[in-house]
């Protein structure tokens, strides 16, 4: 299985292994995701990120999920090309079937993996386009260590102006999952501060809506998220991207926001397991009392990033509700 | 506080209070939440009910709740009185500000407890009386163990097809919150089997939509949940009802239901401590998959019937946004 997560081994398995509680009650859940729940437990760091920690990291992930990319990009896409947006490396998807009512249409995609790690030509972008039928713009943003807040932030802003520049911003949906949730939420308050026209829907999958350990699942689902954990791993990344800055700020853990008016109809995922079901839940409850159109599933038994992962039926059922959401921004 | 179950105490507390877990994590609860929490363990019962385990707990229910439901009768009611409906006990509570363009429109009531506690005339069918502006209607369905199912079923079917029959379908709204969400679903999908038509929209506040311990949060939120937990306390509920039949059948555990397609839009509230926030989750799940228009919304960090403890920022807020959905059933 080429989760992202997989590739993570870096350092030993987190003592969760051993909660008994952790595989309790697992009869709504499909097999395939019991069994990815029970062949996996968090990879944990050893120390705080480093440049020399991730690079390696980052090339056996790449390296990893390339078969799985190339077989996506065949079966899937009709073209795959690197440009430069904005002053910033874009991933340029189309699909094979765009249909003509989509003409115009464009969807930007932040990816997730801690801003340290993933890759915007990922296999979900890949089957999101598919769904979507029109292409999508990966986003190549710096990563941390090497690049702290707000380098990510302001390459997602830089693409962001110039696709809502060359296409209506009505005819553009955004999308990203975990620190992929983060910047696009980050990305879109500052653009709207900036006084930047909104998308027409956001799409949030397990968006990392505060990066400072607070909200009841960071406790409650640690140990029972098999992707996820604060401990050595969300600690880390939350570090390595805020450096100095206060991880409270709104740019940093956008949970924290009050800028929400006037923002695009949103829908967030998360699952009972998520050590983030605690960020969206809240940020859910600040976007509605301010007013936004959002709206909260949550799956039974999914944990952190489970839309990845390519052959649950609760990933499909993810992401074809995504698609339909996003789809649904653009009335026929 | 006069919580419903705060007066369950009729037996030892559970050991749960010793889980050092259980507070951790409570700066995104309201300073109230958070004492009602401090404050508060499942009560739970030595042995399975009987009539007279049950009875004196149902006397001091509604002794100690008198003053309150006293003040909230002069404060919000113009009126309240018990009618016999469909040949059922009802609590017709008329609020003091009904407003015109309601006229003619009614919501009714499935009150929780256990399938074995609690009363149609109870302070949040008075609280939400006062927010929808429109008579409700609250049944005084049978209880277990002495009446098992379908007893409670039946009383709350009788006082719906009466309600129908005198009210136009798409002027009523039904709502409930656990037991009663067990009630008024099993209501409608037998009401739907009969032919009878539906209501413009269905509140569920933490549904027991399923009987049985399946669902994640069964086990997760064992120990968290400050009002209820499953061994000795909802075992003996669900038992106590269901008793020889089998606790899967659809209208003794919803969430096994299919015939969801025609089903009213239908809200779903739970917390991220509720011990039913699978059962909500699940519930929300296969009447989306279905084809409802649900929406299932979680209070970070709340319990299992929050929305009925009176001075909680976070029930008032929940309170007033099932108001606000059923009230958006019938457009103005």
């Amino acid at each position: 299985m080429r989760c992202l997560f997989l590739l993570l081994f870096c350092a030993v398995m987190c003592s969760c292994a051993s909660d008994p509680s952790r595989l309790q009650q697992t009869a709504t859940m499909s097999p395939q995701a019991l069994r990815f729940l029970k062949q996996n437990t968090p990879p944990v760091f050893n120390s705080p990120l480093t440049s020399a920690s991730v690079a390696p990291i980052r090339e056996e992930q790449r390296a990893a999920s390339e078969a799985e990319r190339e077989h996506l990009r065949e079966t899937f896409l009709s073209s795959m090309q690197w440009e430069t947006i904005g002053g910033v490396t874009v991933a340029v998807l189309v699909p094979k079937h765009s249909s003509g009512e989509n003409q115009g249409k464009a969807a930007m995609y932040v990816h997730g993996g801690g801003f340290a790690l993933g890759n915007p030509d990922d296999a979900y972008a890949m089957r999101l386009a598919a769904l979507l039928r029109v292409p999508v713009y990966g986003v190549k943003y710096r990563l941390a260590p090497e690049h702290p807040f707000p380098a990510a932030l302001e390459d997602c802003l830089a693409v962001y102006a110039e696709l809502i520049a060359s296409h209506c911003p009505r005819n553009v949906v955004v999308f990203g999952g975990s620190a992929g949730g983060n910047l696009a939420l980050a990305m879109l308050l500052k653009a709207k501060a900036e006084g930047l026209p909104m998308p027409a829907a956001l799409g949030l999958s397990s968006p990392a809506s505060d990066l400072t350990r607070t909200g009841d699942s960071y406790f409650s689902n640690q140990g029972r998220d098999p992707v996820l954990q604060w401990d050595r791993l969300m600690e880390y990344f939350a570090l390595a991207y805020a450096q100095g800055n206060n991880p409270r700020d709104p740019l940093l853990s956008p949970v924290y926001a009050d800028a929400w008016p006037g923002f695009p109809r949103t829908l967030i995922t998360t699952g009972t397991r998520d050590l983030f079901l605690s960020n969206c839940v809240r940020l859910s409850r600040t976007m509605r009392k301010a007013g936004v159109d959002v709206e909260l599933r949550v799956w039974e038994g999914m944990f952190h990033g489970f839309e990845l992962i390519p052959d649950l039926p609760e990933s499909e059922e993810a992401r074809e509700e995504m698609a339909a959401f996003l789809l649904g921004a653009w009335p026929r």
